[in-house]
């Protein structure tokens, strides 16, 4: 049985090319199409077979029987119906930790982002677009894949799929892994009247079932970034925080800190307990009058420990405490009389619950959040600089990849490897695992190489982002050295078209990224075309290289000069190729006579002239496009040279040559794509970061 | 002492240009500063000056200090600290009749968006954008001038204003005037723990005072639509809701229509109890069993009554029942095993209050009123052939002012008296005060002509929306018969921009509105000018000129084919001139592969030629321009033959030759407009409506 569905996705505004279901024989839930029409279905399926007797599994699926079976004995022993499992840690990490990879070792798929719930009889997976495809391969039939926009699971969804029939208790657990507290909030009121409750579990399941086969914690060391690449002391941040509870009107009194992300900046400091992220597993409640960080002390570097630690005692002495005591502490702080300000789309449910609700002042993002999201000059500084340096390792890989495809000699995960050897010489290591993939899974908008799904490739890669300890970089090219089919060479240069048409954007102050990212999709729109991830994210100085609450979605604040974000609109066929573009770029001042804003894009690597289609550019498009070659030639030149990389200087002087203005659109070429569907499966191979 | 303050507007995405305070010697509150940088304060000053004695007042402000210091004795008696007015009626009406005008009557500002709050010593009136200029005009001293995005009072402004130094008791009449449900819990919200705190008041204390000065309740008739004008009978409408009430997953029992327009367009009545809005004061509850309509009932026309009893006994019988006792009649059916549906934004917290939580099944609208924003195809019919009679009487508006202007024979009055002379032949009124302003008052984006405003004009006038039995139009043109500055063609060029960039933009089903507004906005942006208002609403079939929810602002829900909206980019500048061109257009299938959207723009009459810059034009625009312009001469040019208006005829010829591509935009001519504060006030006249 299938069902075909177009769901809200994370967009709200893309076109949803639709998931299909297939089940082990018990009725459909409506899932992902509850209360819409299908009109965006499409004709892909599911890879998995699971109406044959063998169910037909890919080679990558992970068979999960064991441990739901486990699973499911507990939950019979604690009474519970339904459980749902995050994909999150307990700091609402975007990505994690292997020890926290709940969802992964429980269901077998390993992107970042999903849900499951598991009853005693069903199982499902609930994931946005960029995964489906990833899923499909890893999952078994054990569960159904079921599409939804972004991280979350709606609360609408989940009562349908696990409600009919049957009275259940949901359940989660409140501290380790739960969704955050304005999720668990609404969740509850979905459930509300509908004879269900939410209820919270001190004990993840999970784990029980787990046991001594989780991976043990991260024992690394925590050190201090040098003052040379932060811009701004731990004191001075401490200052501004402190200063923003002042003239708050509510008054708080402390400020409570739960993503890693969040602590490491304040105190410029930085560790390796999530791969690609250099963070560690901390807390901190900031109040009016004292610190405390919640840490493994004896990680700490000697350095770090005394920077934290030279103002005692006073109000800048960090009292350093237990990990584990988090929440025993703001128990026993939220007794007195206080105000706790925090952001509810960091904090678990299980800290937030602690605190009585008149004490609480909450916002989606606490005040650290956005003082993070606004880099300080020398960051800014910093940030420019490292893309310098990531310009020459891009250049000298797609030099390298220009010479060594053709030849057959490179497969996707050679060539991720390659790529993160250049920038090793001075980096810290990626920001992101690498992204190499050609053909068809270039399709999959956040593919990553494995050793069962390394395919050899004659014709190229993609690849990834690279975390210098300065700044973090992260681009995607996308790039073909055969003879691109008319449809690729139009769909490229229709990502392209976007990607430029929000990068020269000008916009007013407190604009929401929200009501501009279209600009990155109309010329995708025009011809019916369009792409199911978002638009682009905040970059972290040596922190994620997804940096939230900046972005172009929903959930994310208004755009304000200083902030760093990736412009990054794509394309994708399923099952025959993908496309994405991806800068980053600074919001700066216009130049307006009233104080405007607009993007200088920072990322300094031309684009693949094989794949542009002149004739669909506008002469201010194309003027763009050459003003910012002159600038890539302008920062990264001199470096070439420097370095004396003479080939790749050559390279870059060939590609970054002006386009002929004559060659713009004067008369609209629009090219209705009616033929789509009876595409060959394409040759297109990408380099995509 | 003069404060100026960018605020939050409607757009989230608007420059603000910022609004000015003087104060009667009181400290200046934080009103609308609160919280945000004046990074968007201009040089605009308030009209009034209150720091002289005697204060200087335009002769347009109202003395409002007996109805004040009458209030002020009714809220000591009560214990209330601070009293809360809102613009609006019993119904979330957005326009209002002279019965219901309490904030008016207080205040003296007639404007449709604004909220008042009162206390022993301070008086506040927030508005949006649109009416600040108004508002100086008609508010005198005992008032403060707070500017706030679009017609809510946001909880923190409210909180600041009312709060320093004095615990308070926000009030507000819960029944008869207060703010929609989801208002009033947010206020609420925000003033938990504040030791504030919002108390609902039986009775209005605004009507005590004013007594029997008070106009009288609506007494006119109460009459059935033709079937040819509505395409769906009362009873197929009812089925439909039903149906939805059925599939819904929590069942509801009831619906609950508190918007006078969702009651009008579900029976097919209409009234005319508010001036320009063809509805009557009205509730209903509609459930699974029955239907009651409170109304009062000898109002009904014969055959109002008799449509509506024809299913007697029957679920399809409509119980006739005293308006007045609704709330009674809720809180009865409430006490039962329920669930009753309702819109949070069209309900009041009275009404809202009466129904326990766990019997609310909540959304931001009705069913009704979702099910009223797509239009059948009768109705697409009609309210297409309204627009084709509208652009007749529309083009001998615009001759006659051609002629008459010159000679000094017309000024803003008699100018929106001739349109409404020309539409009377036809209609049952303008759906909306005409608008007539020329000069400097056409920078008041929402003006309206007055005995006291009203100015002698010698080169012309706007106007506006006519009401048709079968459709509501809605348009503004622009004019001028004169030579317009360089900045006034390129600012009209740039809304003209704006309106067709959104006009012909084609994009996904399930598309917010509010993620592609920036298309109208990005032609102004480009050079750092921008308008305060939003840029389109949904339009109804002879109902609201203003039908929610369809539109582009945040609340807005997806757009469908089959909704009518407007799409009215406008520019505006203080004391010189304003700009807005407005047409409706219906939400269409776009000729892409995939069932993608696009606007069909059903408004048909040509821009002024004399304010376009061609040269600003990309070849796609005027393309745009000349296609459209050959949809009007096919669809006006028959009917003025018909009607033997032959100077009409040519006049519309002349008026939409096509233009030539060869003068488009090849070469980038962003000119900033650099030299704007230096100009002369402009003598730019506007037909707008």
């Amino acid at each position: 049985m299938r069902v075909a569905a177009g769901s809200g996705l994370e967009q709200g505004t893309s076109l949803t090319p639709g998931c299909s279901l297939r089940l082990q024989g018990v009725p459909v839930s409506p899932g992902c199409a509850a209360g819409r029409p299908p009109q965006a279905a499409s004709a892909r399926t599911d890879i998995r077979d699971c109406s044959v007797d063998p169910p037909y599994l890919p080679p990558t699926a992970i068979n999960t029987t064991a441990q739901l079976a486990a699973l499911r004995d507990i939950m019979r022993a604690h009474s519970v119906h339904a459980y749902i499992v995050p994909s999150t840690d307990a700091h609402m990490s975007e990505y994690i930790a292997e020890r926290d990879s709940r969802l992964g070792w429980l269901t077998g798929f390993t992107g970042s982002a999903g849900t499951g719930v598991v009853t005693q009889d069903k199982a499902a997976l609930w994931t946005d677009s960029r995964y489906w495809t990833q899923a499909e391969r890893q999952l078994d039939c054990n569960w159904e894949l079921s599409c939804r926009g972004k991280h979350q699971l709606g609360p609408l969804p989940l009562l349908h799929w696990a409600a009919p029939g049957c009275g259940f208790t949901g359940c989660s657990q409140p501290w380790t892994a739960s969704p955050p507290s304005d999720t668990w909030n609404s969740y509850s009121q979905a459930l509300h009247g509908s004879g269900r409750t939410l209820l919270p579990i001190e004990n993840n399941l999970v784990d029980q079932v787990w046991g001594d086969q989780r991976p043990p914690p991260a024992s690394g060391e925590i050190y201090t970034l040098p003052a040379a690449f932060t811009g701004s002391s731990w004191q001075e941040k401490v200052a501004g925080i402190r200063q923003q509870m002042e003239q708050h009107v509510r008054r708080p009194t402390a400020v409570l800190l739960s993503g890693l992300e969040e602590t490491a900046w304040l105190f410029n400091l930085r560790g390796h307990d999530i791969p690609y992220n250099p963070v560690f597993y901390s807390y901190t409640l900031l109040t009016n009058t004292g610190i405390s960080l919640f840490v493994d002390e004896l990680r700490l570097s000697a350095a770090a420990r005394q920077s934290l630690r030279a103002g005692c005692p006073g109000p800048l002495c960090v009292e350093l405490k237990e990990y584990r005591q988090t929440r025993a502490h703001l128990h026993h702080y939220a007794q007195g009389n206080v105000t706790i300000w925090l952001g509810t789309k960091y904090t678990t449910y299980g800290l937030y619950g602690v605190i009585p609700q008149e004490k609480l002042l909450e916002d989606s993002y606490s005040p650290v959040m956005l003082a993070k999201a606004v880099k300080n000059p020398k960051e800014q500084e910093l940030l420019r600089a490292a893309h310098v340096r990531d310009a020459v390792a891009v250049i000298q890989y797609l030099l390298w990849l220009e010479k060594m495809v053709p030849q057959g000699q490179v497969d996707e995960f050679s060539g991720a490897q390659h790529i993160d050897t250049l920038r090793q010489s001075h980096n810290r290591g990626p920001s992101f695992q690498s992204i190499s993939a050609s053909g068809l899974n270039a399709a999959l908008a956040h593919y990553r190489y494995g050793s069962t799904l390394a395919r050899a490739s004659s014709s190229g890669g993609e690849w990834a982002a690279g975390g210098w300890e300065d700044g973090t970089t992260d681009i995607t090219r996308t790039v073909h050295w055969g003879v691109p089919t008319p449809l690729q060479k139009e769909a490229y240069t229709r990502v392209l078209m976007g990607n430029i048409d929000l990068s020269r954007l000008v916009f007013p102050p407190n604009t929401a990224g929200r009501t501009v990212e279209s600009f990155a999709r109309r010329a995708l729109w025009e011809v019916g075309l369009n792409y199911g991830h978002g638009t682009g994210h905040g970059i972290g100085n040596f922190l994620s290289v997804h940096e939230w609450p900046v972005g172009f979605q929903s959930n994310n604040v208004p755009l304000a000069a200083g902030m760093f974000t990736s412009i990054e609109p794509g394309y994708y066929r399923d099952g025959e190729f993908g496309i994405r573009i991806e800068d980053v770029a600074l919001v700066v001042n216009a130049q307006t006579e009233v104080p405007f804003l607009t993007f200088e894009v920072v990322s300094l690597v031309p684009y693949d002239r094989n794949l542009i289609n002149l004739s669909l550019l506008s002469p201010e498009q194309i003027r763009y496009l050459n003003t910012y070659y002159e600038t890539i030639r302008a920062r990264v030149g001199p470096e070439l040279q420097r370095q004396r990389l003479e080939e790749e200087y050559r390279w870059l002087q060939r590609n970054t040559e002006p386009f002929p203005l004559g060659s713009a659109a004067t008369t609209t070429t629009t090219t209705i794509l009616g033929t789509l569907t009876s595409l060959l499966p394409a040759l297109l191979t990408g380099l995509q970061a």
